[in-house]
């Protein structure tokens, strides 16, 4: 029976994750691959940390980058996370020293993966990812492997856990934005530090590898359209759920029939009932479309400890069975460059202003938008808190199809000529 | 560049579908599997058919049997159909003679697929068959590559086309059964002799080839408990929204803790909000739990020719990249038997009764429930056309936990005591 020897690095939740599935199910999983799978090295910045699972059996070193040069090891499981400093060099270190690497790592990936890919392809070795993209939900290997024949045309992603958890908690809890980025950090599903969720970076990191693999084209984080989910209030939720949609985080990238690419984060007004919408809490989902099967979409969790972990040992199976995938679903220098996309989709926006409660407020909004030429399928004036406070009205508007520069225009020209001191919500809305 | 040498028996629906795939996207293919595909042969029953597809450019074969012997073909794609005849000689030949077989025949690989294994793995060569269960959805390589490392519990599927179309329009368009099933007909989401698909065989099929994967067990279609959807009366489905759920045939199989595996085709009320719940009209889904990634749900077009024939042009892929997987996740000779649970999960049932509407039936209701300590979550006494044309009336009622010997024995006991022509259907609730 052959044998793979493993190093891993970051003893963290995923760490201990993938420890705890090999001591598991070693048995059925060695018999499955036919491969002994024996761990040479584990590394950490600290090594006496109390763990959920006991790390004593396995040689232990200090210095990850000795893990990573060590000879009895064949693959390094990199689990420290990060975009550049320990992660870089260990993954780097080991493509070099010829051996494979697997990690969840999608900072890594979105901005390095590009030379890294080749690096591992100089070196004729892997670098696999499963785990860093939507935990459990095997997207890579779908996107790389089984609609590889098609065109894929568009991608809807909710990627990022937290995001989708703290919307469906504003929804369903009625609470504000803030109280329920709290409680999603009480019950473990976010960082005390989420900025990095709740900003967009991390939908925007796991984007970007998708569109890479699902377009052919080199992976290309810094051109993707970013936007969080903190100006998020519960009354566009409420006025999004009167109009019959959800408001989600979502990670989309089209190609364009130029080639090119527009890859955008941004909160979203999903039609209620569409397969998308119903994906809540911290789940997440992504939806493909390809010219041969039309709709593809895959559903799961998207973090947490083994689900992960179970992404991670979904790639020691690959190596274990040596499939000769490109990384990418394409060997590298085949990629073609990822050029961002100028040309601008139509898509109907929902808006929310707060206007002064005075004679002409409707004809002056109406008027700017006949000025952009935009329809106005719906106009509903509300009530809010924030109106008494500040003696302003609430209006929300759905307007029909447009593009996203009309609509600023038009916004802006309506501020323009009715002074609030509270700035407008845009959100476009994907039917 | 290596070569793939092609014989295609069968040119009907999905066997044009691969020719049109392997045309529109030859490049990209090429491009990343590194690999040329050539079709050294086809074959089908009628050379000079009307196709949409031109055929006259690959070398015809008259007889199948001598395309799978052919030296110039190194992989036989099987497209009759059928569970015996003429699909299964060619792959039985095919195999002994060497070459690799991709097949979309779930009757065949449900059936056959133990010795087709055995058979393939001492010649050396691969059986795939992506296409078989569930169209385009890579359920099949989801099983037995990223979920491998998991113990799976269960399975539940959408599998059939033609049954959720007929479903999703009895309950959107308020039709019976076989309004339904013509209409089905008419779009061709239904065959002239729907027999297969409606009274749940080919859902079964499916299903055991499903179990396999999922279980490292021998595929056991023989000990599916099948029942299908001639029976739902658009009476039920009302009743059913009515309580909050919908009616979706499905293939489920359960790994109990003794290790036995219970596989049923029926149909089964489902929460309206739950996932499976949304699979609509001609689409499939599969939602699978396991004991580290929970839950997972992988939904889209379960056949037509073009979302089949991604997965078969996958199955190629997969040979390109010379993927080492073993057919069911396992080797042929570590597969367990796949022995029939006898044991008896709870559930609660949805009931419809038609009763004389004379005093004290309700009583001998409760009274023959209470004997079998089920308790009643609803009765209710409803209206329906068959109650003034028979003088009866229906009554529906959703039980709490119990087993299915339980509900039988006492609806048995109703009848028994209230004397009426039309006989009770019963429906097993997955909440």
């Amino acid at each position: 029976m052959k044998e793979i020897k493993i190093g891993i690095v970051g003893l963290g939740s995923v760490g201990q994750g993938v420890l705890q599935i090999l001591n598991e199910n070693l048995n059925s999983i060695e018999d499955k691959t036919e491969t002994k799978f024996r761990i040479t090295g584990v590394c950490a910045q600290n090594k006496n940390r109390k763990r959920d699972i006991e790390i004593s059996t396995y040689p232990w070193f200090d210095n990850p980058l000795e893990l990573s040069l060590n000879p009895d090891i064949d693959v390094i499981i990199e689990l420290v996370g990060g975009e550049e400093g320990i992660a870089l060099q260990v993954v780097e270190a080991a493509l070099k020293n010829k051996k494979h690497v697997i990690t969840a790592n999608k900072a890594l990936i979105a901005k390095h993966g590009n030379q890294l890919v080749n690096l591992a392809e100089e070196n004729n070795v892997k670098i696999l990812f499963e785990a860093a993209v939507a935990g459990a939900i095997p997207i890579i290997k779908t996107l790389k492997e089984s609609t590889a024949s098609n065109n894929i045309s568009a991608i809807y992603g909710i990627l990022n856990g937290t995001c989708n958890y703290i919307l469906t908690s504003m929804e369903r809890d009625g609470v504000s934005f803030s109280n329920a980025l709290k409680s999603a950090q009480d019950l473990g599903f976010a960082e005390s530090d989420p900025t990095f969720d709740i900003e967009g970076y991390d939908t925007a990191h796991k984007l970007a590898i998708l569109s890479s693999v699902a377009y052919s084209k080199e992976i290309n984080f810094k051109d993707v359209d970013i936007q969080g989910i903190t100006k998020i209030e519960l009354d566009d939720i409420i006025a999004a759920k009167d109009y019959g949609f959800k408001i989600k985080l979502l990670g989309v990238s089209k190609k364009q029939n130029n080639g090119e690419v527009i890859q955008v984060v941004r909160p979203t007004l999903l039609p209620m009932d569409s397969n998308l919408a119903m994906v809540d809490m911290e789940k997440n989902a992504i939806f493909i479309r390809g010219n041969f099967f039309s709709e593809l979409m895959l559903a799961g969790p998207g973090a947490g400890r083994l689900p992960t972990a179970s992404s991670v040992i979904s790639d020691l199976f690959d190596l274990a069975n040596e499939t000769k995938y490109p990384t990418l679903g394409i060997s590298s220098n085949k990629l073609e460059k990822n050029i961002k996309s100028k040309s601008i989709n139509s898509n109907r926006f929902y808006l929310r202003l707060f206007l002064p409660d005075v004679s002409g407020t409707m004809a002056s909004i109406t008027n700017a938008m006949a000025r952009y030429n935009i329809s106005i399928d719906d106009i509903t004036q509300r009530i809010s808190k924030k109106m008494k406070e500040n003696n302003l009205v609430p209006i929300t508007i759905i307007s029909s199809l447009t593009d996203v520069n009309s609509i600023n225009k038009a916004v802006e020209e309506i501020n323009k000529n009715n002074y609030s001191p509270l700035s407008p919500n845009i959100i476009i809305i994907e039917d």
